[in-house]
């Protein structure tokens, strides 16, 4: 039974984010719907992972495994032409029977992008978020130094289960900009329910000069939520890449 | 009396163009209406040129004489405030009274965007047209070349009257590429109704090799529009900036 590994991407602006839930129509609803289309019966598409209502993605991995004779290039083919024009399958290979999306993730790249300055977006209005002041993006990558490495990032998570492990480890964390844009780039092993918008949000008010460098570690140090600044929107964010 | 003028960009994927128009909603209409809701009066603004549906922009030139004391930059945050979310001013300041954005035109940038291969663009879906086919870049340059400088480009526009005058000069017509992604930017002092989508249709069927590389001095030498090949989609084409 073939083991059919999918590269996605999408743009999440219409969707509540990649997994199934009642109220609202996600990304693997509409890869699920596709893939049962194309085999004549329901089949379990597996995730790298969740994410947020409207956060986008370039590179997502999935997998299922289903009695089929579809070579991987006729099931690309398959699922694009019934996928919705915001969700498309870029790759399609077969993997080893033990391939999972979920549960074999070693790291995962995010971006989060920020238009700046007095005019707002209107190209990519759902790809960035717009601050309409300057960041000081020296100061931002000061303040990001101290989340590098394995934390209890217990302050940068918005809905936490009491007995949930808050411990992960951040591995790289760039800060870059081109013209009106900054960009934050962040891998880790893993990453908590809003934790990457959280510190998007809390390096944003450090690059506005309305809290000090060395806030960041006392926002990581303090392991509650409620020491962070806002959650920035989920427009800004988008999925890069997982790795196994 | 102020004559402000405009830079805008926008997402023409829901408008009719920039020409007001009886039927659906259009670009000039939408900046109308916010700069009548600043001033508190029926204005009429001037815009460089005729966009056909589904076309974008990135710096298209307005202008619009009006009895105000609102300066450039106030005006420029008055109108955005107003104007909907897929188009935006990016830039607004005061400019000779005998300033004129449509007469004053002395060339046009346009940019057609094509993704090629057979995975279908899905985060730039609305900025790109899908080729499923290679295209041959340098049998593309080759075809193009025989289009610069002056002209009859009557083969190259979908609906003309038999009196208009179908010369125009193109003074750049450069063909790049970048990873699955083809480019044909254009510069000319004036482009006829779909001329750009024309030439665009015309060099990639040039370049999946339907037509051969001489058949474009052909199209052109015959000043009938029957002679070109189809006029590629309206999504492909952004029109990059005007010089006076």
């Amino acid at each position: 039974m073939p083991n059919y590994r999918l590269t996605l991407q999408f743009e999440g602006t219409n969707y509540h984010g990649w997994q199934i839930q009642p109220n609202g129509v996600t990304v693997q609803e509409v890869v699920e719907r596709a893939v049962a289309e194309t085999v004549g019966k329901p089949v379990r598409v597996l995730g790298c992972g969740r994410t947020d209502a409207g956060v986008h993605a370039e590179n997502y991995v999935a997998n299922f495994s289903v009695e089929s004779d579809l070579a991987p290039e006729r099931m690309l083919a398959a699922l694009n032409s019934r996928l919705p024009d915001d969700v498309v399958v870029t790759a399609c290979d077969t993997a080893p029977d033990d391939f999972h999306a979920t549960l074999g993730v070693r790291s995962k790249v995010y971006r989060y992008a920020i238009a700046t300055g007095g005019v707002r977006p209107a190209l990519d209005r759902n790809f960035v978020t717009h601050c309409r002041h300057a960041l000081d993006v020296e100061a931002m990558r000061a303040a990001a130094a101290c989340l590098l490495g394995e934390h209890d990032f217990a302050s940068f998570v918005t809905e936490r289960s009491p007995d949930k492990d808050t411990i992960r480890i951040v591995r790289r964390l760039d800060i870059t900009w081109s013209g009106r844009y900054v960009f934050i780039e962040i891998e880790g092993n893993g990453f908590l329910y809003n934790m990457v918008r959280t510190i998007a949000g809390c390096l944003m008010a450090v690059g506005r000069g309305l809290r000090p460098v060395g806030w960041m570690k006392e926002v990581l140090d303090a392991r509650n939520r409620t020491r962070a600044f806002e959650t920035a929107p989920a427009r800004g964010l988008t999925m890069v890449r997982a790795t196994y």
